[in-house]
């Protein structure tokens, strides 16, 4: 990044002069886009290696950006964390329609479970931020679930209408069983997380219409 | 009991008029072993609806004692969660044989759990004490362990000697797996914990040699 000489167009004076066909506002918010972009990826990384109370100036230094850029699209620390969080909610729950467009019912429900689990358990900090009793995260959980809650729900209805997997099992019972089984356990990586939430996908498959040989 | 008038060696006074053979010493410690129990009984009655914090003397006046007996017995507040803790683990351990001689071995791992499960999702306040960092309790994952562990073994290779379950899960795997499904969740009571123990028992039998019709 240091050693970069041409103009990106990060540099309002140089895209001026080159005569772009931006318009200066236009090109502000792009900037302004990418910032943000840049500040959240660097934030998630971050937060993943040194909690949500990570400097500020760590952030930045790792978003290429200087702290006065970060305080100006995120004036608080729960600004940050909560758009986050609210990133990686929309990408996983993204992921659903394309396993299911991709898969047969019951594998894309599990691979998608697996999706989640690596989620959850890459974001404990984002967890214990979440859980801290701050207002500002008050409406998480409830996006939380009004992303997820859908997503899974789709995934489930057709594995059951597949005849792959039993009924009756709620989405946000296992969004919230699987949340729980990643949970820190001493002694254990997020392997055994894996394991246990396979053993809840095949007590889901246990007693389906179609078993296997 | 309030109505029992028969002399039930409570009384020392009773005790002695009666011509017991008990010697004083003796007589002495069975009735401090009854204060222990009752102690040990109001404490986990207690901490289950205040929580490990509860005041000396709502303890003490459940056990019908006074405080000065509970201090005498448990000088420390974290004496008695470690005994409260260690009398439930033993319970619950003590249940896994007992199973295992009334029911066919899946049914014996299932009914097992079921009461771990309980146990767990009744003992909160007390895994928030284990967890506090108070060397009082370094002791106790691992006395926890040391009772549950075997017990759970001993009832996973039966069920696995019969086919009714596949082989594979660890003791320790699923002993943190069920407590992680009893944390609470919001809006959710035991009967969520429950539900979801019962998928991943089910999931245990998912791919067994011997298979439900």
């Amino acid at each position: 990044m240091a050693g970069k000489t041409a103009p990106t167009g990060t540099d309002p004076a140089t895209s001026a002069a080159s005569g772009s066909p931006e318009t200066p506002a236009r090109r502000l918010r792009a900037d302004a886009q990418r910032n943000i972009d840049s500040l959240l990826a660097a934030a998630k990384s971050v937060f993943g290696t040194a909690g949500v109370n990570a400097p500020a100036k760590q952030i930045a230094d790792t978003a290429g950006v200087g702290v006065g850029t970060l305080y100006r699209h995120f004036p608080q620390r729960s600004d940050l964390v909560r758009a986050v969080f609210q990133r990686e909610v929309d990408a996983c729950a993204d992921a659903a329609p394309a396993l299911a467009a991709a898969l047969e019912p019951a594998a894309a429900l599990a691979s998608w479970l697996k999706r989640y689990t690596e989620f959850v358990a890459t974001k404990r900090g984002l967890a214990t931020a979440l859980h801290s009793g701050d207002p500002a995260f008050d409406a998480l959980p409830g996006y939380f679930m009004q992303r997820l809650g859908p997503a899974l729900g789709s995934l489930l209805d057709a594995a059951t209408a597949s005849g792959e997997i039993r009924a009756g099992v709620s989405p946000r019972d296992l969004l919230h069983a699987v949340a729980n089984l990643c949970l820190p356990v001493p002694g254990e990586g997020p392997a055994y997380s894996q394991r246990m939430v396979a053993l809840l996908i095949d007590g889901l498959r246990y007693g389906a219409e179609h078993q296997p040989p």
